[in-house]
């Protein structure tokens, strides 16, 4: 049995979101058992099934807002995100899935799981959709602010290990993060960083990805440190955002766009699906002991259940055993 | 009259998409004079009407590839891109336009025009397309890489200038790019430029802006270094021509999205037309003594008179007096 534990308090719905999520994910997979860490009394009325569920109870949350995760996961150790964190470095859990606030749960994962010892940083990692249909990983998207060359290597190793045994890329490849596709191109640290991972012989490194290129990626993953991967994965879900908003306008305009609208809405419905994050799962928190699954905030019922199967996957593939073998002991990436 | 210098060999369509470009916009515009720096052969063909055209020949141009842009400036002097950067350091044009490569753009208008007194840096300023119709400036877009809180305190005083006198806004207001909405997000130069812009009394300063917010702006400008800006602005672009593309995949997918193609053909012209660069101009220059803008390097005849028409109203607005008086003497934004 995979037993996952669930911050059944956190994101913008609640309980609302993650019982329904969880009640689908343990009809879905026989082989997984929830632990839901939330409000007993709410979630008690959702259970429709009782079956490999247990609920442990606290009305403790973590603010969608917080502004100083430091300080509330070291203070607010018995809210439901913190409590599947400490199940987790208790052995209690095999897994965490929660929609919670992204840097609380980055700062819980680090400070009550801990790093692996190979990892010196710890990375967030979505699953990027493409305009071929085969999901990309992109990390760090925010974790870090400022990363050295061995911690991208770092990243790149783990996330080719990561690439394969979730994503079920055979070959996965790695490109940097650039403004340029040259290889003297952007910062001081990505010039580093693009011949740091070139003599890296445990990745394929293919060279620079421009952010335009990142929804028609030609690698599997794209390293960069957090502020460019945050600057760059929330341009994207805001573009795709608005441009879906600026096509209903425009197909509302006129009678004719209507009509048409009748015609083509499950093409549209299809491309809408597309690009929707819920559809692609949520993000993954590398460098920690154990498999960490951020769904999106405003996840519901599907969308958190889409994350329970991704960290199922990661657990059932052995994923962290896995990336450990690879890592180099002790952060020494390159020796 | 205002003298606008022509890149006419520049861009991916050279002459054939500068010289149309250039015929269109001596006829819409009865106050201009052109003049052509380019390969006299293959203008002189194209030039429906001589009127208001000048041609100054060269056959040597500015590679679009060109990988080392201070050397290619240095060296090719008789280059159609320098020549009209020459020109107009001697005063012999008002404006210059080009479609040329980016680099090689910002180093020429640098290195040739020079920078005014006030301004440490020179910024590549693009207008964007907005989800209200309105358009938006953001720079440093990839000019710079690395800057100081008052390099972008000059960037938003010129901006501000810029957006009253070229998108016509009567009170703009600057929002700085930033992976969080809180003043203490960011990177240590986000948190001191946040507070520089805040005690900066000639701009009208509205706080952080997030990635996700660029294309449904709370702010008319967003400042921000070249490579956070590079990353935005690219994110953006590629999002927004594959996501065209997964559109189009998907009507073409089934016999009801090619029907309903047919009834909102015009709604997702509209659509289309919303979100591509040619329609809302080229990206300025800032920070030299006269107004460049460089067009999008796959500019057609219909975006290269776009441009022409932008610096047109730079030049029209005064817009290099006014941002002159506006800015403090010698860079000392914030005294």
């Amino acid at each position: 049995m995979i037993r996952i534990g669930i911050d059944a308090n956190g994101g913008d719905l609640g309980v609302e979101a993650t019982v329904p999520g969880a009640m689908k994910a343990v009809s879905l997979f026989k082989d997984i058992e929830i632990v839901l860490f939330g409000d007993e009394s709410k979630i008690k009325p959702l259970l429709t099934n009782p079956e490999r569920i247990k609920v442990v109870h606290t009305d403790v949350t973590m603010d969608m807002g917080e502004k100083d995760p430091i300080s509330a996961v070291r203070h607010k150790k018995d809210s439901s995100l913190c409590m599947a964190m400490y199940a987790a470095k208790n052995k209690e859990v095999d897994a965490v899935v929660t929609s919670g606030p992204t840097q609380c749960v980055v700062m819980a994962a680090h400070l009550i799981i801990r790093r692996l010892k190979q990892m010196e940083r710890v990375a967030l990692c979505p699953i990027l959709p493409n305009l071929d249909g085969n999901p990309r990983l992109m990390l760090d998207v925010g974790a870090n602010v400022e990363l050295r060359p061995e911690h991208l290597g770092q990243f790149a190793i783990f996330a080719s290990v990561a690439a394969k045994e979730v994503l079920g890329v055979k070959e996965p490849t790695v490109g940097l993060l650039n403004i340029g596709s040259e290889p003297g191109k952007g910062r001081l640290v990505d010039k580093e960083t693009y011949y740091y991972l070139q003599d890296l012989k445990t990745i394929k490194f293919i060279g620079n990805v421009e952010p335009d290129q990142v929804v028609n990626c030609p690698s599997t993953i794209v390293v960069t440190e957090g502020y460019g991967g945050n600057i760059c994965m929330k341009a994207i879900e805001g573009t795709a955002k608005n441009m879906a908003k600026m096509l209903k306008q425009e197909i509302k305009a006129s009678l004719g766009g209507k009509i048409g609208y009748l015609f083509m809405k499950k093409n549209l419905k299809r491309f809408a699906k597309r690009m929707d994050s819920k559809e692609v799962g949520g993000a993954m928190i590398f460098g920690i002991g154990t498999p960490v699954v951020k769904a999106h905030g405003n996840s519901d019922g599907y969308a958190f259940c889409s994350a329970i199967k991704q960290v199922r996957t990661m657990v059932q593939s052995d994923l962290i055993r896995k990336v450990t073998e690879a890592l180099p002991l002790e952060g020494k990436a390159n020796e």
